[in-house]
């Protein structure tokens, strides 16, 4: 396909070029515009028909936007933002430097430019910030023939059609109904008959995850946005949802990796940025490994007395902190999903400690017999790593179940109790025990 | 709520109970009926009107859905099952006992068992087995009245109406018309003048993560399902989407943490199901850590002769692990959203060599300073545990990029090339590189 489309530019095949990609989508068009020469971009996106072109526009990186908007002359900026839903607007707008914003909104009219203006104060990641406005609003004394003339004549701008909200005079929601609705009814019913007067919906000031969470919950294909004053100021579509719960998930697990999130790609991100997103928790991290630093230290001694032991330190981090991980990692994603609360926390760890002592007793076991036969350290060395394998594993599900909840509860981030943070306390922890069995069982 | 339902059903004011149930969303009342005791389940149950009582059983977990249906006479069963969608019926048959799949089957009509088995027979995850067959099937030649007379008419039962798809006599898929063209065309415009003809599709045997990554690449409401010879099967749509990308994120995060994945919430799974879920991956890593083991029994002599080596271990394994599993865990990330790919791999590793020397040099620096303004060990020593660290880093950050994409081009999980596994290679080749160092550096 790439290459078919770089012969037929490069033979300025116009009129082929543009039946080819007239029928592909506005994304697909928009990565292949990736892989081509900057200096092609311009001519091929002006091939493009004008719809298709503002589409195309929108799913483009900023990257490239801002390339294309370097090329265009006043009208065509004009005319490509003013084919484009708002809330794709403000993205845009969110992404570009300063002197594009100003040449955008100079040329939206003055309506649009306090509409673009109204989105942008809301705070980034509020269910405000990524709502739209385009949307059919209704009357209640609208017949079912009445809602219908209307979405004929306004429909064709609106981001969603099928589901219309009934406002009243000062635009506090009233009802919704879907254009299934509509189809199923008789022209002459009237709105207010047939709409759902139970409506859930989003206040402008509402995490964006919550937002996700509903349409997760309730499968809905819009939900409305009011502010303060129950009034309708706006929607937002399931596709948006959708990417909102796409970029929450990655958040999670960057976070849960001791990354900075970032909204930003991974193969768009430089170098420095990436650096800057990791550095602060592994420095962070690495110095919290001062505390195993000052254990061992302290029972150096009894560690030169009997070597092997220091042979077993990392069998006993790594499986600490791996079972530790498992049930922070577990209790995170619960909480982000909503499946488990606060309340939950005794059960969670009455739960877990019993999940533990089945885990570590299966690894002490397991460990016992490899030292013994393997390793061939002896019975009393055998038995002070084994226990303390189980009393690690103990250690780390109960911290690991308990960190999270407790976060979040005092208004923390859980994600970010996850396997790094766990792995530095359980390894102190664990280190202590290793050596207090040491002392009590082998007396050194 | 809750208090206030229990009240009315208490005091048997069923009439009220109904009216305040009529109006609340159906997983609401399922979330709802949960936390009632089970014996007042069928009765609450049997107060919803039929529809509203079908949606709720759809949205109730299996437990609760197995108690009701033994509730249920036969006549029951058929009425809920009858107004349930095709594919939220294959759902709930496969959470249920034999016993209970054959009564539900013994009532469903042939046409209908018969296609609850052809679903039933698609494997696990593929796009087959979590399509719906209930969709709006319009013809070519048809005009637009045409097509809203058959929405009107059979659109009721169709879990969606709002994208309707052309076929022929053999079913082959067409193209497809949205509700939204049909509203802004006239009543007289043919189906195919107006339909979209390049349509974006699943096959039944795709599989469910790919048909998700559809869903979020192209914004659809529904995406149609064609079997091998290009007959439209079925349609997944925007709801099913949603649950798949919700699921397989939490399985990549599950993976991650060393878990095997589990489609059944924690909340509900019982503590000898978390330890099988837990367990493998323990044991495994633990066993795996026998190369630390056997490399530190190596060297014991060395660390003998100088203990202070041991205390940096800890921390050395840990920043090693938390540093591939940031690289790991981003490429994992990447290439389940698609945004990564086998060929972008040397980009990468020469994007994680820049920032794992960055990272690299920050971490030894600083570890550096420590080293010798507080811990006070001595040059050469700070020497060795800092260019230790530089090193881990940087083989903690390659191992962790490439290992997930090279498991990926092998046809392996990359999800399970996260920290945990990471950790345990990365820790092995630190300790050498430790105590290489130290021999060079230190002649010990």
């Amino acid at each position: 396909m790439r290459r078919q489309i770089a012969e037929l530019l490069e033979s300025k095949k116009f009129i082929e070029l543009r039946a080819l990609l007239k029928n592909m989508e506005p994304i697909d068009i928009a990565e292949l515009l990736e892989e081509l020469p900057e200096e092609d971009l311009p001519l091929l996106f002006r091939i493009l028909p004008k719809e298709l072109a503002a589409d195309t526009f929108v799913e483009m990186d900023s990257d490239q936007q801002e390339i294309l908007i370097s090329f265009f002359s006043d009208r065509e900026l004009k005319e490509v933002m003013d084919q484009v839903y708002l809330d794709d607007t403000v993205a845009i707008i969110e992404e570009m430097p300063a002197n594009v914003v100003k040449r955008i909104l100079k040329h939206a009219d003055p309506e649009m430019r306090m509409r673009i203006n109204g989105i942008l104060q809301y705070p980034k990641d509020s269910a405000g910030s990524i709502m739209t406005i385009e949307y059919v609003d209704l009357r209640r004394d609208m017949t079912v023939m009445d809602a219908f003339t209307r979405i004929r004549r306004t429909g064709v701008n609106k981001e969603t059609i099928y589901t219309c909200y009934v406002v009243d005079d000062n635009r506090t929601l009233l009802g919704l109904v879907t254009v299934k609705t509509l189809l199923l009814s008789s022209y002459g019913d009237i709105i207010e008959d047939i709409m759902e007067k139970n409506v859930i919906y989003a206040t402008t000031l509402e995490d964006q995850e919550h937002v996700a969470e509903k349409f997760s919950k309730y499968d809905f294909l819009a939900l409305p946005v009011v502010d303060m004053e129950q009034r309708l100021v706006g929607i937002i579509t399931v596709d948006d949802a959708m990417d909102v719960m796409e970029q929450e998930a990655t958040e999670d697990i960057e976070k849960m990796a001791a990354i900075v999130p970032t909204d930003k790609p991974y193969m768009k991100s430089g170098v420095f940025e990436t650096y800057r997103k990791r550095i602060p928790w592994l420095l962070m991290l690495m110095i919290s490994a001062t505390f195993t630093a000052m254990i061992i230290t302290h029972y150096e001694e009894a560690l030169g007395a009997l070597m092997v032991l220091s042979a077993y330190i990392p069998m006993l981090m790594d499986t600490g902190g791996n079972a530790g991980g498992q049930a922070s990692v577990t209790i995170i994603r619960g909480l982000s999903l909503g499946e488990i609360e606060y309340r939950d926390m005794p059960e969670i760890i009455w739960k877990e400690t019993r999940v533990a002592v089945c885990c570590g007793i299966t690894l002490a076991v397991a460990n016992f017999v490899k030292l013994m036969l393997f390793d061939q350290v002896g019975v009393l060395t055998s038995l002070v790593v084994s226990l303390t394998l189980l009393a690690a594993v103990l250690v780390a599900k109960l911290v690991g179940c308990t960190l999270p909840i407790a976060a979040k509860r005092i208004g923390f981030d859980p994600a970010v109790m996850a396997s790094p943070f766990i792995t530095t306390i359980v390894d102190a922890i664990s280190l202590m025990i290793y050596f207090q069995f040491a002392t009590l069982i082998l007396h050194i």
